[in-house]
């Protein structure tokens, strides 16, 4: 099955994004708003057994850290996708990194920046006008990261959580 | 915000019952196929962290066991709902007492009959219809449970997992 790792933030700002997916994001249906820290890969039951435990470990590792997202900016012309943008912040990035680390699914294809998609596979004319509205947007998001989530998809598109994991230790 | 708590049985489960949640359960797109623990109830933030612990407790005090689903069965004439029963499981009561004993949320409005809901808020024709073929179904499903999950709703009506929970001693 496809599973993935990502952060969901607080309630109040996936009610946020969402209030924007709703129109601009074709999987707006699929998951709520999330932070990826690794891209989709396939695995099996056993291994997802073991990912959860090298989970568990970074887990143990990090600390719970802030977030803080000010601006809303875009991957145009790489991608039409206009997203959140959550500030450089070295934890994040440590996890992040260790994360990716795993031998486990592909080699991240980008660079880290780590955002909340609002819109994707937009239109060239669609992206303009979105990013054009939502560029003025007076932002100032800040709360504490305390968890991440192994994520897997149901065959109908959805993803489902398999397992929480929190920072620190216990 | 809303919260409740549920077991997600495994994908195998989850997918063999969307495939009648698609077109017989209008809140197929809002949550996944799941077995209620703790009917939904209101719940603060703070709350949260404090029904976190305790759920965190019960979870431990708790060992894996299985769970057997052979038949559809249906709650008529009290609720149009049609369903996959779960066969009785001293276990899965003792998990369901642990939990609704906490002061949390109403107490049970009805007797545990633990289940997933394949179809609901159906008319009676419709019942008759849906329940008339499903009853008919050929079915033998075991699986082990070791988790539960503290979930909540976004503004859109979509559960989210808040945390899940591994039964047993770490």
């Amino acid at each position: 099955m496809k599973v993935g790792v990502v952060i969901y933030p607080s309630k109040k700002l996936q009610d946020f994004a969402n209030s924007y997916r709703k129109r601009y994001d074709p999987y707006y249906a699929l998951i709520p708003p999330h932070i990826t820290l690794k891209a989709k890969f396939e695995s099996s039951d056993n291994e997802i057994a073991e990912i959860s435990n090298h989970l568990e470990e970074i887990a143990r590792n990090h600390q719970p850290f802030s977030i803080t997202t000010k601006k809303i900016s875009t991957f145009h012309p790489v991608n039409n996708v206009v997203y959140l943008k959550i500030e450089p912040s070295s934890e994040l990035e440590k996890l992040y990194g260790d994360i990716n680390s795993l031998a486990y699914g592909n080699p991240p294809e980008y660079a880290f920046v780590p955002h909340i998609t609002l819109g994707q596979e937009l239109s060239d004319g669609e992206h303009t006008d979105v990013y054009s509205q939502l560029r003025l947007l007076k932002l100032d998001f800040t709360e504490e990261i305390d968890r991440f989530h192994l994520v897997y998809q149901l065959d109908n598109g959805v993803w489902n959580v398999y397992e929480t994991f929190l920072l620190g230790e216990k």
